[in-house]
């Protein structure tokens, strides 16, 4: 399937949607997720146009791992949490709900209860102090 | 934390312990999971000591997720599902259950019921016909 140039993720790319990002370099963007299944949910994905793990470089696979790997342990760090779940859904059947490759980092404690994609948008305002502290901790 | 030599996937690595293998490079070994949550369940892992993705090289890292790049797409040709999950758990608070990183491959379709860990060991043989169509789509 040919990628969607108009999917959420590759219009926060361009500039053209709001973003609370906690990481960016050359390959790869790392921010909040609006709809979050727990506090300090965080996306990571790579620049290059891909809709899935299948249709991406593996240079641009490596990249976004580094930076998962990263971002994670700020994750971990700012938000006191014991585990972290990774988690990349590859088509809708898996569960895939924006066409663009990307990892989730999902905070987890003991007995934590969690869906894989949150249901309720939140106001971007909330994200924010949890986005500063995942940054300083990178 | 230590890196525990004696858990089963570095007993796996070290040939200590069977494995229903269907690839293997200088950094990483993919197989068949013991204790499928679905048909096709395949875990990668590097071979470098790590615990979580905390602890492991960036290299590492990037080797591991190039492997499961490729061998992802290969469950999906072989079992013919139209989506695949990864999960990486890091910590027993997110579910980690052997202290040695590895990546869930998990083949999925709709509507198909899953737990992110089966809860019972199969007959090894009965892993070795997936196995050997994993490795035929490689």
């Amino acid at each position: 399937m040919a990628y969607d140039k108009n999917n959420v993720f590759a219009r926060i790319l361009r500039g053209e949607l709001p973003k609370v990002a906690v990481y960016e370099d050359q390959h790869t963007l790392a921010f909040m997720d609006i709809m979050p299944a727990t506090k300090g949910h965080t996306l990571v994905i790579p620049k290059e146009p891909c809709e899935t793990i299948f249709d991406c470089s593996p240079d641009g696979a490596a990249a976004t791992i580094r930076t998962t790997q990263k971002v994670a342990a700020a994750v971990k760090k700012a938000l006191g949490v014991p585990g972290v779940m990774l988690v990349q859904l590859n088509g809708t059947a898996a569960g895939q709900s924006v066409p663009h490759l990307h990892f989730h980092i999902l905070p987890r404690a003991e007995g934590l209860d969690m869906k894989l994609h949150g249901r309720t948008m939140v106001d971007p305002k909330t994200l924010v102090p949890i986005a500063e502290k995942i940054r300083a901790a990178l």
